[in-house]
């Protein structure tokens, strides 16, 4: 096996773009890098681990927040692997990890091996890398790729469905779409309900709470262009809001951006 | 307040259709009678009620065999009311409950309130009573509703994925449908998932271990007419086989046909 950290993310040193497994394989072996654009056209996911006393609770606010927290899997107590990807070991195939004791961020580190016990309830939660293939597809600019920035996303003055223990605020990432293409992109996105589907939002972002689009609460500004509207998709980020604002007492997630990759092709989430 | 139990389900002594809210004070008030055709329009719910301690593998269950077990609410521990009709109780306003102990079906109560817990999880799913009045729209004929028998079901050979300590057989609904219009009815329920979405299987009774039609394990046989396809989608009766298959301690369900009278016209469910 060699490793192709070199060459960047999604292609190897042959130039083709790699497979799940591959991309994987070098994240166990240790290279920690942003997974965008990694194993192009499969599905990748967003992680949050919580022991079984509160998996309940977590479960509970994915039924009743399905656009934020759209579930694409749930484990049982302990295991490691998912249908998303049989082979894969969650504890080590993601590039790198979050771990939160009390509801505060505590270390980034590239595997989880010794925070394992046969407690921890895995979930994955659909991300909106899916649909953004999707956009490009039909013709939609995606600005946060042009511009090579993370998306912008903020916390709203929307409350999520509490659950149980867990409640907090939505998290939306906002994409700028040119005013004609607003159509096409609620129509495309719309179709991939389990990769947050339809935008929550389209234009007027003071009436979301949000103050000034360049300053995001996570991600990168990413510059309106005249003419653009933002657009606003529920996101994946909000199970770590609620983590923050709920406080269980510990907890796993990806580290934003360096997401598991599954063995899914984008296009069985996409609806005809 | 008249009751109108004379006049039937869905009509009132004044001969206009009846609201949720009115169907659910006659069943309040000790009337028994199955709820189909009762307030037209509005969408009808399967009850489960567990204990919290098995909450989580129920809720697992759903998550993981959405088609047979659409979520369309889940309470808090102890709750009595729903999102799904604000002013609605639980405990009563279903006209038949069924109670299970050990999986084994002992009681059929018209209410429950002297059963009730603050440890009850309440699960509200979807019911195909939905869709079956999209498919009259569409022009698709539903056999069951025209010789005014209860739809047939079957348990299959097809397992659904277990969660936890919950696993059983996929149990189907069955109708027969022209040939011509299996095509529409295909689309028109594709488009429903919350209440049990397309249908699982097409033709060929044999392929699911179904050995005749003509013998259902739940509801009443129903003509096949020459030229008519059996169309199989999944049942909301799947998750009481799967507290029969796997014996939790107690639990509450609706009786067959006696569902719960939601305040969620169809049309919410009904995706474009």
């Amino acid at each position: 096996m060699t490793t192709n950290a070199a060459v960047g993310p999604g292609i190897t040193a042959e130039g083709a773009a790699t497979l799940p497994a591959e991309a994987r394989q070098r994240y166990r072996e240790g290279l920690e890098i942003p997974s965008t654009g990694e194993a192009p056209g499969y599905t990748q996911a967003n992680l949050v681990v919580l022991p079984k006393e509160w998996a309940f609770d977590m479960l509970l606010f994915g039924q009743r927040n399905p656009q934020a927290v759209p579930l694409l899997d749930v484990t049982e107590p302990g295991a490691v692997s998912t249908v998303l990807a049989p082979d894969a070991d969650l504890r080590t195939d993601l590039p790198r990890y979050r771990v939160w004791r009390d509801g505060v961020l505590v270390d980034e580190p590239a595997d989880v091996v010794d925070l394992w016990s046969d407690d921890l309830v895995s979930f994955l939660i659909g991300c909106s890398f899916s649909f953004e293939s999707a956009l490009l597809e039909a013709g939609v600019p995606v600005r946060n790729i042009e511009q090579r920035r993370n998306v912008s996303m903020y916390r709203t003055n929307v409350s999520c469905r509490p659950a149980g223990r867990l409640s907090g605020p939505l998290v939306v990432s906002m994409r700028p779409v040119p005013a004609a293409q607003v159509v096409t992109a609620v129509q495309v996105t719309a179709r991939m309900p389990e990769v947050h589907g339809a935008p929550v939002h389209v234009g007027a972002p003071e009436a979301l709470g949000i103050a000034d689009l360049a300053h995001p609460d996570f991600g990168d500004p990413v510059d309106v262009r005249p003419g653009d509207v933002p657009m606003f998709w529920a996101c994946g980020v909000t199970p770590q809001a609620a983590l923050m604002a709920s406080r269980p007492p510990f907890a796993i997630t990806h580290a934003p951006g360096f997401m598991f990759v599954t063995d899914v092709p984008d296009e069985v989430y996409r609806k005809p």
